[in-house]
């Protein structure tokens, strides 16, 4: 493992080019690990649509009707003022907020379609919106695991290893909030560590959580010193992110909108994600969790409107079902991958940036564990989805992040990009002369066309075992969870922290030293 | 395992409607295992496009250079002059054959759009083309497997027990063949033997070789006898199907053109997939191989539709590309997904059926099986396959058929049912009253909206396991692999043999001991 308390800091050489072959992955000399550049993505087809234009429209007018008729709870005074500045229907005394629903379309119609978000280091800006899709790694488990020492809660080792995990691997454009929570940290502090790590492990784009004014406060000043700029820069060029789930049904807490007011006037991005399972904080029938996860959407996106008009905001998705004899959630279902699908069509409607996840509620990196966040994988690209939380390392229903599981992900987070890279139709590509030259009953092994492309031809996968079955016998038959296992060991023994001007770094600790002398934020949130 | 040697039949009950609930799967209960009754399914979306009009449009005429300027071998006299006699370009004393794109395109028009294939049990009767989507048995695997027994050369007992599995699951809608070779039967009377036990252990719609005229002869004369219909019934209603793989590049053979001719001329189907490996038998480039792919394809329809105008055929897509550095093919791999994208684009085009197939290189029922499965569905359903074969129990590449994976893949491929299930939304389904009397802050779990629903609200997996950590962990942490294993003991145990009129089953064993008698077909293939 790397010594985070090294301050020799090198040039990062995670963008290394492709160079296809994959004989060093197969032997496992993790000098050898080949991977794409890092590169935003996009995807080239028209998402699937699953249901029509009217039946959209009906999920939307019943959304409109729960934001007039049912309303939502607003627990914030200073958030239920600005609304009742907007036109809302406050009454005194009571947290119940209502929105005709030209206030809500009117302001959501201000959300920019697409952004960009600025890391510290430009090559790993990411866009937000259009057909752009980028990926992030996974946030907020309580737990982690390796398969040498098994689960256990988080703590700052853990969390900063799967902060480099994310830093060195180009298919995790950003990161997205604490891969691990590290309870050896205090809470009051815990917001500083470990925005002072995202900010200095890596240099890609990352996430702070909205748990109260201060945290919010802070993380958008860390933003601002990591990257080097002013104010004025950061507040038009939007840098970090914050998630903000709804308290379904239809809840909006004091920290979520204190959230949102510290992010949207400062011009950074609040991804409004309804937490609803069907069958527990939503209604048991799909459409009906995605008429409550858009009225709670559109509550939470059009507050962003009202503090900053043209504030950047996502279109969080997250609806999925509950296993109906336990209250478990499930993940990677077909009622998961179907509300993906509407929800993307949902959020093209509004024209605003989607959000989906990488999902899974395996205890285990096993088949199921693979099936299941394929299936996700599925729903959220073809639903057209612009940005994935968790994209890599979830599992058991976001309660552990899982080391080995980064990489499979990585690996299958690759072959979608290979998806979605656009096909060669070239005349050169069509091959007509390669195949007159082979004729019938020939082999093209060996041929010019052939040898000139193979190197780059295809995917070469890092877990995949494509050997046959007695070679792969005689190997020990491992598995993929264990080469995975591996992988991981290898990839973190050759990381290196991303360059930082010595300036800033001391700034950043600076800052860092002087709020935890300040006792650091209030930890009764 | 059930006795096969048992003469008592009973009636059917595979076809038991899924009543909700897990409890008795959790348990394991054999009896209690529910699953979503025999249905056609239908893909409700526009299948994903990924190459442009005009640039598939390069492909198809690319493909029509390949057969007008390079053309194919023939190795088949009659065939050869059947293509002479309807304008192909043959040549006295060479097997190469050229096309004009007019011939071919004039000749394809004839084959319809979508028809049904008849099975002895009406009830699995399956539509070929439009939107429908049936799901076949893995098949043509040398070897099988179990987690007790390990893997081993195919046997008429294992083969057998594969056949029970495809009867008893609706999500199987027919079997593609022998789903392991059965080596303990002489090949001379290998078809008799299995189409027999095809003919009977399933009510459903089956495939049979065409290795020489005379299996194809048995095997439509125990179709129909297995029908208990006419001649000329059996000539109006297609019945049976053959898979012709062409020997590419470029060359067709003696069998398989012979098995267009005894099938087409019968009225029965065909369904040419060229074995396109890119890297290999086509060019490396996934462009090139889809145009010798489609080449292929149209020679052998094109064909088929010489012997009879409006034979029923279906384009079969296999492209995937090989590991270029042992040569060993690859599958559910991202270049695999865009070649099955692409053939939907192409078999649109023509207006035929289009073939797939559920595939994946692993060597054992874990992470990468799960992922390049479902990648190869992802592939298949999204780019508007009709007819998926091998699309349950197919294990290392096809080398090996395997009962563990028979079970996981019944489960990928009801989710994949489910999720290809129109969405309910009703006024009902919308929920505004149930979200409206649950209010802000409240839960869904004991509503009357959700009491009245959640029995069959939601996909019950077979082999997911949603327990929390620690109730998996006291349960010994099993995967999706050992409960795989033990529901496939399960299921066979409660096999029941579908009926069979005593008289077609007295008819069936008498020809089969004739032909048996007469020394079965000549094993010179």
């Amino acid at each position: 493992m790397t010594d985070l308390s090294a301050t020799g800091e090198t040039v990062p050489s995670s963008d290394r080019a492709r160079r296809g072959g994959r004989a060093g992955k197969r032997i496992g000399g993790a000098s050898a690990f080949e991977q794409p550049a890092f590169r935003q993505l996009r995807i080239p087809f028209t998402p699937t649509t699953i249901v029509s234009d009217d039946e959209l429209e009906s999920i939307h007018l019943a959304s409109l009707r729960v934001l007039k008729e049912i309303g939502v709870d607003v627990l914030h005074e200073g958030a239920k003022q600005i609304m009742k500045e907007h036109g809302a229907d406050v009454q005194p005394g009571s947290d119940r907020v209502r929105f005709d629903a030209d206030i809500i379309l009117e302001l959501i119609s201000h959300a920019p379609s697409e952004f960009t978000l600025h890391a510290r280091n430009p090559a790993h800006n990411v866009t937000f919106g259009g057909n752009n899709i980028v990926f992030a790694m996974v946030a907020s488990a309580p737990n982690c695991s390796d398969n040498d020492r098994g689960r256990r809660p988080g703590n700052q080792e853990d969390y900063r290893n799967f902060l480099r995990l994310a830093q060195m691997h180009n298919i995790i454009h950003l990161t997205g909030g604490y891969p691990v929570e590290p309870i050896d940290i205090h809470p009051s502090v815990r917001h500083l560590e470990c925005i002072r790590d995202l900010a200095t492990l890596t240099d890609k784009v990352f996430h702070i959580y909205s748990l109260g004014k201060e945290r919010n406060v802070d993380g958008i000043e860390l933003t601002r010193i990591a990257r080097g700029i002013s104010r004025e820069q950061l507040e038009r060029e939007p840098s970090v992110f914050t998630i903000i789930n709804t308290n379904s049904p239809l809840k909006l807490d004091i920290p979520m909108m204190e959230g949102i007011i510290q992010m949207s006037s400062a011009g950074q991005v609040v991804v409004v994600t309804p937490f609803t399972l069907s069958g527990a904080m939503a209604p048991v029938t799909i459409a009906g969790a995605l008429v409550q996860q858009n009225a709670e959407a559109l509550a939470g996106l059009a507050f962003a409107q009202m503090v900053k008009k043209g504030a950047p905001v996502a279109y969080g998705g997250f609806t999925s079902n509950v296993d109906m004899k336990s209250g478990a959630p499930a993940f990677g279902t077909p009622e998961y991958m179907k509300a993906q699908i509407v929800g993307g069509q949902l959020a093209r409607r509004y024209n605003i940036p989607y959000r989906t996840s990488n999902t899974c509620a395996a205890n285990a990196v096993d088949a199921q564990s693979a099936y299941e966040s394929v299936f996700s994988l599925w729903g959220a690209i073809q639903g057209g989805g612009n940005f994935m939380m968790h994209a890599a390392g979830w599992l058991e229903g976001g309660l552990r992040a899982s080391f080995e599981k980064v990489i499979l992900d990585v690996d299958l987070l690759q072959m979608v990009a290979e998806y979605l890279a656009p096909l060669d139709l070239s005349e050169d590509a069509l091959a007509v002369d390669a195949i007159r030259d082979v004729g019938p009953g020939g082999h093209f092994f060996g041929t010019p066309h052939t040898q000139s492309r193979y190197k780059n031809a295809f995917y070469s996968p890092v877990l995949s075992d494509w050997r046959n079955f007695e070679s792969w016998s005689e190997a020990g038959s491992p598995t993929a969870l264990e080469k995975a296992n591996r992988v991981f060991k290898e990839r973190l023994a050759t990381y290196e922290q991303p360059v930082m001007d010595p300036a800033i770094r001391e700034e950043l600790d600076a800052f860092v030293d002087k709020r935890r002398a300040e006792g650091g934020a209030p930890t009764d949130f």
